[in-house]
This record gives C-alpha cells, sequence and structure tokens, in this order.
C-alpha cells in the first residue's frame, strides 16, 4: 500500500484525476542542480494529450507548479514537490455510472480494496493522468543523467501485429536517442511507423482501442549499477514499469525470444576495446548478474489496448449486483503507446538514478 | 544494494556457493504455524539437481537446517533462519580460471562492482545455488498460503520453440497444480512435454544448453491484495521474479501477445455467478491496477539458456585485459527450465504472502 | 536522506519557510474515515504563533488544503497530501546575514551538508514551520486512533527548574488528557504552571530563551504492539521525537531516574483486576520488551531553549571565514516548550498508527 | 515486525537464547575490507558474562562463525552472515514456570504479541543474549569507521547516585576512547568506579540489581552526516540504542539538563581554529538540525536494574489468571551495565555505517 518508491531516492506520489491536484515529492535529490524547466515542460508535453489524430483530443493542463526543494534556481536538496493543477472537469458525468464496472479498467478492484471510498471520478488515483508526476520526476532525473552522459531513449516497438526495427539491429547512440525524443511518433523505420498510424486510425473509427510495446535503452551507463537477487537493475525497472497503468509485460535484451535459444547464441561474448570490455552481442541487456556490464540497457515494455472504448461492453452494477451493459462515452486515446513512450523513460530513468546514488 | 526484500515479512538471503553455508533469514512470519517440514524437504527436492538426465548429475546436499524462530513445532513470530551447509567442493579447480570471464555469467560485473573481491568460486554469491534458500522461504509460504486455500503452481510452458498449452485454455483448479507440482517435469500436454524432453537431451549431447518459458498461476487470492502504482502486484511479483538468475522476461495474463489486440477483446468483461464477481476471460491474468481480481493470477517467467557449455567460447582474461578462449568443465545443466519451476513458485508464494500480511 | 517515515503508513514532509508551501503526504491511510476538519485545524492552532504572549507575536497563515486522497467526507485510501500555503515573508532581511552562522541553528550543518545550495531564509526546510504538516498529519492520526479508544495527551512537566506533577502520581484517564488538550498552556498544577509562565517572562524580557520538558501519555493502546529490538515501540517512537527540532532527550516511564533504583523497585509486580493483566507500578512506561502492555504508555522529551534570542552572540562568517558577532532580529519565542506539545502528541500519534496497522 | 534495520547496510538478527544459534546478517558491507578477527573477539569477550564479579559467572560460548561475505581475508561485498552457537542449555528448568510472568521483562508482551508461541526458555528472541550478534555487527563496523579515523568509546557514567566525570569536562580524544576500551569497568574517576563497584556488589549480597547511565562518544566524524526531520543523526542513533533491551532513556549533548539553560547559555557559539569550525561548548552534542557538526558526537542510555532477581515478587500466572509469587533462580547480572557498554558502542558505529554510506 504505497505510492512511495526508492531507497536512496524516494517519489512519493498522490492525487486523483479529478481531485484538486496530482503531484510528487522527491525526496534525496543532490543539492546544487539547475534545472532546465523548459526541458521538463517540453517532456510533460510529449505525454500530455491533444498533439495529433492518434491520441485523445481532449486538453489538459499539464503545467507543473514546484512548491518546495528549489531555491535561487537550484535543488536544495530538500524534498522537491510539484503539483500539477487540475481544471475544470465534468465530474458530474461519472455520478450515474459509478457502480457500472468498465471492462479492463481498475473499478472493481478498486472498489474492493478501498470498500467503495476510492474517487470513482475519471479513475481517481487509479487515473493513467498520475504518470504526469513520474513524467516530471523522470525529466528531473533524465537531467541529472545527462550531466553523467547517460541518455535514456525509446521508440515504438510493435503495435497490432506491425513491428519497428528493434534496437538490437542499430548502432545506439546518444544522438539517435535524442532524435527519437524530438519525434512525436517515434519509429526507428519510418514506414512501419506510417502503417502502425493507419492501424490506429483504423481502430479509432471502430470506436476501439490497440495495444503496443515500447522499446527502451539507456547508454553510457558505468559496469557495476546494480546488485544480485533482490536488488537486481531488472528487479528495479520493472517494478516501477509494471507501475505504469495498463504495462503487462517486460523484457529485457532478447527477451522472450532467448527460450528459443541455445547457450552457445545466447552468451554474449568478450572481446576488448580500446581498453574496455564488451560484448559481441547483447542478449542480456546490458545486464548480467542484475548489474550493468557497460553495454546498453535495453528494454521493452507490453501495454494493453486503452480500456475505455466506445463500443458496447457486457458488464455488472455492482451495487446491484446485476449484469448490464456499457458504452463508454468521451474522448479517448485508441492507442496509449505514444504517449506513454515518455513515461516509460521517466520511471527508467527514476530508476537509473536511484540505482546510481545507491551504488 | 540489497539481499533483503518484502515490506512487512522481510526475506534476507545470504551465501555463497563454495563457502561454508548459504541461508535466509524470515522474518515478520506469524507466530503459531506448524510446517510440514517433510513437505518442505519435498520442495527442495524439486530444485535439487541430479534427479533426471535433464538436470545435471552433480549433487547437492540441500538439506536445510532451522537455526531459529521454530519452537515446539510452531513458528514463534521471531526471525526463522535456516541454512543449508555447503559440501566439500573442488574449490581449488576455479582458481586457475578466476580471471577469465565465462560469457553470459556475472564474473565480469561481479568483478566491476565488487573490486575484484567477490568470491569468484562457482559464481559466489550469484550462483543459482543461492536459490535453494528461496526455495525454503517459498516452502514456508506456501504453506500458510495454503492454510487460506490459496495454491500456487505452474508448468513448462514453452522451451526451444515447443509450447505446452496456456493456463489459459483450461480450468486452473487446486487439484491440477497440485498434481503439476507431483510431476518433475510438469506440463499439461505430455507429448509437448516428450518434445521437451527430447530436444533437451540433444542439446545436452551439442554440448550446449536451452532456455525455456515458465508459466505459473495462483487460484484463491482475495480481490483487493496490492495497489495502484508502486506497490502493483505486478511489480512485487516481477521485482522478485527478476530476482531469480537467468529470468529475462516477464508477463502478466496475456502478456506481450497483448499488443495485437483491441480493447474490445482485451478488456475482460465481467459477469456474476453465485454472488461472485467473475469476468468471462482473464486477459489482465487476474489484476486489475495493480490489484488482484479474484480471477487466477497468471504469468510466464522467460529463462535464458544455462550459461555455462561445455563447447569453446570466445571471452578474455581480465587481469591480462587480453582475448582468450574458454570451455567450461563439469557438469551443467542443459536445460534449468525444469529446476527453476520450484523456484519460479517459491518468489510468488514470498511475494503474496507479504502482499497479504501487507495489505 | 529522507523526509519519508512509516512502515505501513508513510508520512512524506515538503517545503521550506519562506518557499511557496509547506505539507506531507499520508499515504496508506485506511479508506472510509470520515475526517472532523474543524478539529484539525484546532489542533493546528495550538501549534500556531501569536496566541498569547509566551509565544512569538509573529502571525502564521496556518490553514492547511486537502490536494487528494479526500472525497465525499471520507479518505479514499490513496495519498493523502495537505498543504499549508506561506503567506508573503520578509524574505529580503535574510540575504545579508545569510553567511553568518547563528548559534544553536541548522545553519552550519545545512551549509556543509547541501554544499551552500540550502533555502537559508528563516531555516528554510529546517524551520520549525515543517512541524505544521506534522500537527496536521498527527491530527489526522489521532481521529484514527479515537475511533478505537485510543487517547493521546501531554502537559509542559518542566521549565528552568520549575516541575509539574508528573503523570505517574495521577489517574491517567481520557477526560484528563482532553482536558489538558483545551488548555493552552497545559500542566497538572496551575500553581506551577503560573510558576512556569513568570519564569517564561522573565527571560523574554531579558532577550533570551529557556529549554523545558513535555511529558505525554497515551491510554487504551492495546497489549502487544511494537516488537523486539529494531521495531521496539521506544525505538520508532524515539525516532520521530528525535525528527523534531530542537528535541535533545526522550526517556520512558521512570526514564533515566530508573538508573538510581533497584529491580526490587523497578520491575512493575502484576496483577490481575477484572480479568486484565495489570501492574501496581509503571516504571517501564507502559512498554516491556519493546511491546506495549496496556498500561498506559508514559514518556518525556527534553526542547533545548529556543535558539533565536536578541542578545549578541559570538559568531563566524563562514564565507568569510572570519569572527563577527550576532544579533538576531525579530520577534521569537520565549520558550518553544508551549508550541511543541501539540507536535509531540502529533508525532505519538503517527507512530502509534502505524505500529497498529503493522502490527 | 522486523529484526532488520539499516537503509544503505542492512542488518538483520535472528535466534533465541536456548535455541540452536543467534546471528546476525550484514548487507552491503562495502568490499575489500580486511577484518581483525581477533579484534572483533575481543569485542565480544567485553559483553560475555563471567569476567568479574560485577556480572554473572555464568559462562557463554560467545565465539562467532562467519557462514558467508569473507573470503580470501576480505569482506566480498555480499551478505556476510555470523553465527553464534548457543551451548547445552538447562531448558527443562524453564518448563515449570513458563507462565509465571516474571516482572520487568517481557514474558507478559511477548506471550500476547505471540499468542503464547514465543520460546520462553531464558527470554527467548527477548534475551539480552541476542546482543552478542549486534556486538559483532558492531565490531565490523568499527574496524571499518577507524579507517576514516573515526572512533567510538563509552563509560559508564552513573549507577545508583553515583556519577563519574562527564565526557563534556574532559578532551575526548582517541588515545582516551581506546584506553577507555580497555578498561573492563571503564570510568574517567577510578574512585567513583570503585564506589560503583561497591554498590553492585552490596545490591549482589541483597540478591537484587541496579541500573545505570552509559555515557559515549563519537570523534572525527565528518560534518554533513543525517538529515533533518526523519533521518536526523539522534532518530537513527536513538531508534538502534533503544532496541538494546532494557534502556529506557536516550540524550544528546546536554540533553534533559538543556531545560533548565537560558538560550544564551545553550547555543554553542561558533568559532575557527586552523580553518575549521568549531563551538566553544558542545551543549548539542555534536548534532544540529539532525546533521553532525564535526564535534564530538555525545550522548547518554539510561538502562534498568536487571530484571531477574532473587528476591520474592508479586506476579500472576498466565494460564490460570492467578496471582501468585516468584523468585527467579539462576545467577544473573547485578547491574547490566558495565557488559552493556560494548553493546552501546556496537549500534553506535552501526548507525554512524549507515549514515555515512547513505549520506
Amino acid at each position: 500500500m504505497s505510492g512511495v518508491w526508492g531507497q536512496r531516492i524516494k517519489f512519493s506520489i498522490f492525487g486523483e484525476s479529478h481531485g484538486k491536484a496530482i503531484g510528487i515529492t522527491i525526496d534525496g535529490l543532490p543539492p546544487g542542480i539547475n534545472l532546465d524547466l523548459e526541458e521538463i515542460e517540453f517532456e510533460m508535453g510529449r505525454r500530455a494529450p491533444g498533439k495529433n489524430e492518434f491520441s485523445t483530443p481532449r486538453k489538459e493542463k499539464d503545467s507543473f507548479e514546484i512548491l518546495s526543494g528549489y531555491f535561487n534556481d537550484h535543488t536544495t536538496g530538500a524534498p522537491l514537490c510539484a503539483v500539477i493543477w487540475n481544471g475544470d472537469q465534468h465530474s458530474k458525468d461519472y455520478e450515474q455510472l459509478k457502480n457500472v464496472l468498465r471492462p479492463g479498467h481498475a473499478d472493481y478492484t478498486g472498489y474492493v480494496k478501498y470498500a467503495g471510498f476510492n474517487d470513482y471520478r475519471g479513475g481517481g488515483h487509479f487515473s493513467g493522468r498520475l504518470t504526469a508526476p513520474l513524467v516530471f520526476a523522470g525529466a528531473v532525473a533524465k537531467q541529472i543523467l545527462a550531466k553523467r552522459e547517460i541518455f535514456i531513449g525509446s521508440h515504438i516497438y510493435h503495435i497490432g501485429g506491425i513491428y519497428d526495427v528493434p534496437f538490437d539491429k542499430v548502432r545506439i547512440e546518444p544522438q539517435l536517442l535524442r532524435e527519437l525524443r524530438r519525434n512525436s511518433f517515434p519509429v526507428l523505420d519510418e514506414k512501419k511507423g506510417q502503417e502502425m498510424k493507419n492501424l490506429i486510425l483504423e481502430t479509432k473509427k471502430e470506436l476501439d482501442s490497440i495495444g503496443g510495446v515500447i522499446e527502451a535503452a539507456a547508454v553510457n551507463l558505468p559496469a557495476g549499477l546494480g546488485s544480485p537477487f533482490f536488488d537486481s537493475v531488472e528487479s528495479n525497472l520493472a517494478h516501477l514499469l509494471f507501475s505504469i497503468p495498463a504495462v503487462k509485460g517486460v523484457e529485457f535484451g532478447t527477451g522472450f525470444e532467448i527460450a528459443k535459444m541455445k547457450g552457445s547464441q545466447a552468451n554474449d561474448e568478450y572481446y576488448i576495446e580500446n581498453g574496455k570490455v564488451k560484448t559481441f552481442t547483447n542478449h542480456n541487456g546490458g545486464i548480467l548478474g542484475g548489474i550493468t556490464s557497460g553495454m546498453p540497457l535495453i528494454f521493452r515494455a507490453a501495454f494493453k489496448p486503452t480500456a475505455s472504448i466506445g463500443k458496447i461492453q457486457k458488464t455488472i452494477d455492482i451495487s446491484k449486483k446485476e449484469s448490464t451493459q456499457l458504452q463508454v462515452k468521451g474522448r479517448h486515446d485508441p492507442c496509449i503507446v505514444q504517449r506513454a513512450i515518455p513515461v516509460v523513460e521517466a520511471v527508467t530513468a527514476m530508476a537509473i538514478l536511484d540505482l546510481l546514488y545507491s551504488n
């Protein structure tokens, strides 16, 4: 029962979709860090809805306000709290449907866990809107990591059977990651990207939604981060990735496909280049024994289709314990993957920052 | 940097493959639990090597000794520490190869992290042997869960392109899980199991190894366990699953395949049966919003091929920073999946127990 | 480096004296708790300055705003975040003295720890003003405890050599604790209270300050809270009490005076009353082996004199590394004890709530 | 409910007085530390009973066995587990009195918390014997701190109204602390020490026991350790000190006496000596705002009299819920303070080590 994460750097989130505000407190940041606030705005903007036809046209005011921990343009070392104010929402709309469980959402489990007291408006504390504070925290973390030349980037790897080129097939340089970041629909193969877009628009017309897979990478990580067993890099990263609503799978390096491999293929053989230890392949995704090897960290996260769809669905009314039907109103994302990109990068940055400072 | 895990129930592991002993301390267990020690031995036996031709013929003495926390045949509520003594090992054998990095192992990352002071004999603290204490802890957890009718079971889902029937296609009853548990090579489709066995033996002849995927399920979990965001059931389970050496992927419910689905397919629609809320499908694997729904918890974990293989591999000598070749001696598991089954179940039981008591 | 505390219920504070806001997030509260917001305001008022001539005449706007976790007049179970906005302060005044270390304050240690980047205005994050969020959290905790008939109260036990009657000499009933709470200068012996007040006014005239000791009690605690060793009730309570700025000592039951006792005196002998186990004396302050015994929990906390005084003091300028003199301007509390009363009660309630829910 | 403590370095204790073994696992130690095992034995010996007439003549085998984390005479960085085997004890003796609550002990609270399943023999997990693993851990911590020139020492400050010279009145140099450490009854004023010894022997003849106060100091701590609020140095140290059975009070610097002081006395004024910032006095005990100032860290811990006394005491039989009498048999410490000295130093070293590595 914890909205707090981290060992050395602790992140505490709070807020509900239709409450006053959502936010995050970051405790344990090093003092003296000058933050590029515009860059943070840019990251927030990547997640914000309404950018193009592939996401919901709903507008959300996602500008943040730093309440503490930042003074004279530098972090103070004291907890940094930032809030994002919620605008006026049509909260009344939720009243009539509050007992009708939306399939794929947390309505039922939230109802059970919180004995019916959870804020049901727009998903309440379960809302994807809560990823905005994560993006804020990730943007802060990214800036601190960038000072150590550590860069994180990602692309849309798979939507509805259409696959982009995997990171493993290209040279992952900071420059490539930066370019992907400036692309609102980041893919390595633009042709595949166009196919994905077409599929999303088609799905949107059907009043349906579709899932997808994001692939992310972090470069220039020092070897030696993480620990065997309970503090493995995979454990920490997966912990945070599975905190993102809608994520149903996480894999590192070759991931599930490694089950088809022989050891002689999967073992990444070593060589030395300019005095640095490297591996010819990177099936382990930059992690061995739970610890970074210095090779690029590579992983993928699978997102389920947006649960809110315009199609009629079978469900129940939890107050009456009766079967009923539901057609979710409103303008929803036909595919959440595009907007989830900065969230995946954000939690990656958070996890790496904590690993770096607790190492 | 932590061999300690858990919020309400804390598990602390220790030990090295060729040290005096390996073990685990479990803190926070409820008092008054009578443990079936033979049942624990049985679980330990499931992981132990040398059972059949699909695992290493190496024998390991895996009997445990409880040092504390157990009195008059019941848990006392004080920390329960159990050790497993290491037998006499040919530790000298490791001396000559200690600087030659074994591909796929943690030799390099351990060397960097611990500045060369890690116990390199047989993988030291990184050894798969450290999963024996996890199986002990899991066996204890399973017995406590069983008193609440919560059962965990698993099968080999995939090895080298050969797939078993997924849990989603059968009725997952406690009885089925119990039967799988008594099977040393548990599959739902014995014909597929035989194909897998053949492939393993073939791979063994080639002095190679092969990876695989384990699918596990937990039934009769109450709805309402876990929390949104940082304490989601997925986050906790994935955290522990990725603590198991060789795991490179974890997915829940439909997992990565959900990326191919439309929302209208992936959303599990609700109905009521005998006053209980259920879903027609279970693409979410029994978890919504990070919280258990009461439907079976289903997930899969991908294991890479055993890193130790008899084939010649390219590598480097870390002391000389020179290229060299390596042929790993000894008798190793051609496929670790069979022995990993009880480990996957163990960490699942550990995670569920902690979630249950911290809820 | 952590502004986060608690095992099952996590409290995260943030804010600086002259920043935008101070606040606290409480994670893990049970859902469905209706809060008496006026009662919280009352508690905040007890800590607020400017009430009478014994505290600083400075006015602070201490009204709180709940940002999340509270919906339809009940806690939701999601993180409850409350902020207290800072008013317009004369922050410029601090600029000229920012390098002159105020004796008794954290100016020097904050400067070293945060490499000079800490917010130096009014003590920044070190300010006693940060205890306002603690009082908020404590007021919430108190209301939840009160539903279980657990009550916390305290009185001023000692100021400058003048001692009130100790709790051990009276019958500690909920009614007594309630009365003390309504008293802005709570003592058991009003005559001693008058002497204390006279001493404070005298000290104020001298432009000096004075320390004191608060004694607190909690009644109706169930036996069995806490654990031996690292989670003893004393450990948890002392941890939080020493988090309050200015606390330099904490003792339970007979405390330091127990060093003068024989075992035959100090051992609290048992008897049975109406089927309940009780002790004739309570030298252990309601705790044995780190666990509550069901007898009243009694402890005392010593506060040093307010560090800000109008007298001239020797100090240094940290930028010039030169000796200098300092006369702290402004209107400060001649004795902080009166205003610290609700803070001591607050952290007590926080600690007990966490112990209760993690038991 | 936690036998685990620490943020960056985690200490997990286990064991019961009459079980197989007691022990501790230390996770997060830096690799490459060569330990002086004889020095650890020496520290263990300081705590061991039977040294002189002021402690119990009972002999305990306190030699430790390191099970893991130590290889080729250096820490490996993996968890270091050490056990201390329990000898053959007259455990049967406890059977007949197991329901008769010993006043001052944890018999009653342990019975309630663990529902009667706790190991009642010799106090079980509550036994003072469990401080032996703490001394082991502290001895390891001390050696790591000594490499940074940080030294910890202590003396008996007060027993039964007889007071030694306080640290504040002498120059606390590493040499003094080392000398105290070699003294089995360490005091600054040997005459006062003799008076204390006489009082203990007198108390022993009366079949009674007596309490006392230990004063400890740590020198050469860098300024800047610890944090404001929940991670203050006082909070961390007090947390561990109150984990030691029998401690009922903890105070820093001038402690409770500071309540008698004026701010103009209590504020430690600054000066510069050889470029280093110092204070003329040290009423704050080396801590300001929860952070070390670089001045000696000074604190005191009050111990209650040994609960086991030979005198007849009133009590109850918990199974019959009847009044009865009890005369505790066996040879007990007339004063525990002498043997508690290394325990106080041990937890101090543990706390400082964790603060140092998590800073």
